[in-house]
């Protein structure tokens, strides 16, 4: 079985036996909920080094007062399970004394690719997860650490800290896992009733048309505004962006042309009180 | 003599090297310009551990463009021949192109300790210390980390920071050194005229009577009142605070009395063009 433990002291003694033991270690940081997606994540883990730790914590600073945190899914005992079926040797399930003891004061701020999308509709979203982030990653001092191409802006603003940082740790971005019909796993998708799952799929296909648009000489804003009207017209009440961006700072690209080489298609729309996000290469 | 290494990949080659033959690291971060209270702290460290990193790195992110970073005095060579007379086994000493790379978008930010004195008076100053302290800790990975009392405010902070991100490191406070006459060794006593120089020694000794007054019943707002007025009688031209403060979190004390056992006095104030600060436990 895979074995759980709660504090940072138990999780670095483990850490420091398997290293001692020559044996690299692999993090894969989530906030439990897990599916697909996730097991992906330590399967691919699994192909670099010997000994992979999931951690699970719900992190309270990622979310604002008005958001999910309370309704957020949680379920250690499926989630220890799952994790055993993959084979993943340790489980890292902090309670929040343990993350943030009295008097906790520190936070993790980032400019530039931190700041659109994601972070104009969250604003203290990027600040929570690269506070919470940096801990994981000071406290399991793993080799590598993985994380889902599934929140992309994420895992560039987690490229960026770990650099600045000088974070002796290399980041892996695993690809997308999908459901049979497209639609991005996502433990969020929990939330969704059968008609507006029914619907979800709406959300990859517009972004793939558009993509294949533009890569047919379509102009940018005009795919990006004909993605926003295909997800009004599959019932999403809101789309908080659906933009062409550089993939690596996720600056805007011009209005004509996909800039240079690596250009990244990002949404993230509203289907009843469920947020949806996706992103593909484009 | 003591080596000179500039890049973080050989400062940690170095460091692997010691720990992987049994041998504790100590590392004194400083921004050069060095005098025997910085020599003080590379004493006590061999103290504690057997090798010794010391860093220079003068860091424009905690200085204000207004503030003294162009004119803060350097000079390496003199900093290298002092930490050789002191045993001191190697010097970090990392251009600014090295500590933030191009790109460079992170910011470690503290509530808290860091918000008065200091904290109110020089607004960005916390976030800059922490940031590049928590990357020194981070880059070198001592055993244990030095920091003068001198800077007392600092001190804390980077306590809480070092707590707060779990970084395996102990921070050791080193006891203030002073000239003969009781003024706080400084490398901004370089900017003191002779005639300012002389007046200097007002703030430790108004300090002192402020202590002494305060343990022999005088109430705190009125020792700190004193001690204002003597630094103004002394030519001090501004006094940025005078501050019994508690010694752990540098809340403010009651008025009449010091609360439980630590307490702190803390004091900032100008001397013509050189702002001079010092604490003493209280």
């Amino acid at each position: 079985m895979t074995r759980i433990v709660r504090t940072v002291a138990e999780l670095r003694e483990q850490v420091r036996a398997w290293k001692d033991a020559g044996e690299r270690v692999g993090l894969i940081p989530t906030m439990g909920a897990l599916h697909d997606g996730h097991l992906s994540l330590v399967r691919l883990a699994q192909t670099k080094v010997a000994r992979t730790v999931a951690s699970v914590f719900v992190n309270p600073k990622q979310f604002a007062p008005h958001e999910d945190f309370d309704a957020y899914p949680r379920g250690e005992a499926r989630d220890a399970e799952l994790l055993d079926s993959v084979g993943c040797d340790l489980l890292f399930a902090p309670g929040p004394a343990e993350m943030y003891p009295q008097g906790f004061s520190t936070t993790i701020n980032l400019t530039g690719v931190s700041e659109p999308l994601e972070g104009a509709a969250r604003p203290q979203f990027f600040g929570g997860v690269a506070t919470v982030v940096t801990k994981l990653l000071i406290q399991a001092q793993p080799d590598i650490a993985v994380f889902g191409e599934k929140d992309y802006q994420q895992l560039q603003v987690i490229r960026r800290v770990t650099r600045d940082l000088d974070l002796p740790v290399e980041i892996v971005g695993a690809p997308t896992a999908r459901a049979q019909d497209g639609l991005a796993l996502s433990s969020r998708n929990a939330y969704l009733s059968p008609e507006e799952r029914a619907a979800a799929v709406a959300l990859p296909n517009a972004m793939k048309a558009a993509i294949a648009a533009v890569q047919a000489g379509e102009r940018v804003e005009t795919a990006e505004a004909a993605g926003k009207a295909a997800l009004a017209a599959a019932g999403f009440r809101q789309v908080d962006y659906f933009d062409f961006r550089d993939a690596d700072d996720l600056s805007r690209l011009g209005p004509d042309a996909l800039h240079g080489a690596k250009a990244r298609l990002l949404a993230a729309a509203w289907l009843g009180k469920t947020r949806l996000i996706d992103n593909m290469d484009a």
